[in-house]
């Protein structure tokens, strides 16, 4: 089967961006991503949620295409709520890997703060299943919050122990340019901030921006004419699913499907989690990247907390856990967040990312959630 | 190149299933798919425009993999306005090829008819410019009555040879059991019923409906071990686009993007139009069916419409034009639609299409719109 390499890479600072559209954002990322490249896309994949809820813009391949100056080139959008753009990434991958197209573009973008809290809570919450837990006024934080208050009984986690996450996320992203909140925070700050779904608080839960990010994945073919650069392979690209309503699943304290698709992952890419260097992981709520640490085999159930508590995952250690500052701090603009992770972890292999760099990184991961656990899309990257 | 196969095909009737959700739609075609091929898919891929804007449900592919039993496999949402359906077969025809996966179901779903007219007619809106087009108070049928009328000017085109498509749609539909509409009309009905937007007529426009198609596709492996039909190919499967606004168009009469993707798809099947025995075209208005005919090859520039009143594109005609009905009266569930015409084709060249049926079809095409233009897809099927 043939091979799929990163031949470029582009983000945009996520933050409110009143004067961009999502033309203007998506270009701004496809650029860089192509000029590093330097060559043109053949087709593209946009990864995005809410074009449909916020902006009344639907065929938004078509949109993204024309408004960058692709003008024909093919293109559709991937949408799998919080995961669209990791899902995104991964249609591209396996258009790469047919050997249809030599290079394809993936732009993960969101427009999300120039409408009432009101009315971008309800699009987000379009994560969750309308009909069982929307209808019934269950928000997409209070979901979460289930799970947060399942997992600390069950363990016997403590708030203080929670409560680490995030500080680390903030300290991470103050180096980051790209990062929507660059502000380091103390463990009280995370214990005094307003409760939002309780047991989730403020400074849980990742901030609402845009954004946008871009990634061209090419054939071997023009990956061997890169110079400028280490060369990345994506190595391992897959995804699983769980059911979208709470209610279904066979624990509240679980991501199975995190577990299920990273072991395709690891498996296509022939890794193990302690060969990983580098990880760019999804924390919407603290409880996201506690669950995901150890369902992608980094901690033991139960333990992520305690052994953040204790300085594990920080700079220095293997893996280091989201040197961008992940959603909590470097933002989520949500159907970008999947590309942006695969874009800072290309950054890292290379040795070029602009923030908190993990020396001499050779493998790397991401793990996008859409919804609480319902999609999850995980990429295996390695410097060739 | 790996070469993909069709394992099986299923289609639910369309019109107002009341009583029905997008999962029971999907459901019903994705089990007759499923069980016709006699393999579990591997991942799935939904085609859907308005679950966001109808629904309010998003994360879609989680949400129909769960709910129709395929818990846990990659699944993800593909979005190219009323172009959904065929760009979900083209990113799943690559997920084949690619070698990544050896079954992938296709799932086009679309529930229109729940709601206010109102609230349809802006859903669907959303397939053309917000800003430059909805924001002025066009409607997506305003901007095809645009086309309409250039092109009878242009061409010198009467409204009686323009009402000869809408005829033969409603004839061929007849016999489908899977139309919306089974009856037929005359020339005069078409140009006394109402006006929508002039000159585009009532009856020259798709109805508003329900339904699901699904399409597993299948890698050769799998294929060359299916004996109770005969065996389809994705010959070629190909997608273009072109600016979202008609005003950066640079003809009002044409469709570049289905010339380009067409030149693509007859290029990957090896084949020209001559060598089409059926088609499936997207007729959500009449006008653009006559553009696409010529834009496909089948007609040169002006002619198509004139020659649908001498009768070609009939039953008996090669190639034979929408013999189920089309979108005028097969119907247009907007997701779906692409996927109903590949299925609907693989049914053809199979020789169990229960409608008018194509003698020894051998090779068909399919061609789907997004917006009114700017997302087109070009499948070519072939008996193997």
């Amino acid at each position: 089967m043939a091979r799929v390499y990163v031949g470029g890479v582009g983000l945009t600072k996520v933050g409110r961006h009143f004067d961009k559209g999502l033309i203007d954002l998506a270009a701004e990322a496809a650029f860089k991503a192509i000029d590093e490249a330097g060559v043109e896309p053949e087709a593209l994949v946009v990864g995005n949620m809410m074009s449909s809820s916020l902006q009344h813009q639907d065929n938004l391949g078509a949109y993204i295409a024309n408004g960058i100056g692709l003008r024909g080139i093919p293109a559709f959008k991937v949408e799998a709520a919080c995961g669209s753009g990791g899902a995104a990434v991964h249609a591209a991958f396996n258009m790469v890997k047919s050997g249809v197209y030599n290079a394809v573009l993936v732009v993960g973008v969101e427009k999300m703060t120039d409408y009432p809290t009101a009315v971008v809570t309800e699009a987000l919450a379009q994560a969750a299943d309308a009909e069982y837990e929307l209808f019934y006024g269950a928000s997409f934080t209070g979901l979460n919050a289930l799970m947060m208050r399942y997992y600390m009984e069950k363990y016997q986690v403590s708030r203080r122990e929670m409560s680490y996450w995030p500080v680390m996320m903030h300290k991470n992203a103050v180096a980051n340019p790209y990062a929507q909140i660059r502000r380091e925070i103390k463990l009280e700050d995370v214990e005094r901030s307003q409760v939002v779904a309780d047991p989730i608080r403020l400074l849980d839960s990742s901030p609402i921006g845009d954004g946008a990010a871009a990634v061209l994945l090419v054939s071997e073919n023009i990956a061997s004419k890169l110079t400028e650069k280490p060369v990345v392979e994506v190595a391992g690209s897959a995804m699983a699913t769980d059911t979208v309503e709470l209610s279904n699943r066979e624990s509240l304290d679980a991501m199975p499907a995190a577990a299920q698709a990273a072991k395709k992952a690891y498996k296509m890419a022939g890794v193990e989690p302690r060969d990983i260097d580098v990880i760019e992981i999804h924390d919407a709520f603290t409880i996201n990247a506690i669950i995901l640490l150890e369902e992608l085999g980094f901690a033991p159930r139960g333990q992520a907390a305690k052994q953040l508590a204790e300085g594990r995952f920080a700079p220095g250690d293997k893996p280091t856990a989201n040197p961008s500052g992940g959603l909590k701090a470097r933002g989520h603009p949500v159907g970008a967040t999947g590309v942006y992770q695969v874009a800072e972890i290309v950054m890292q292999l290379r040795g070029d990312f602009p923030g908190v760099k993990v020396d001499k990184a050779e493998i790397g991961l991401t793990a996008n959630i859409g919804g609480d656990g319902s999609s999850l899309i995980i990429h295996v990257l390695r410097r060739v």
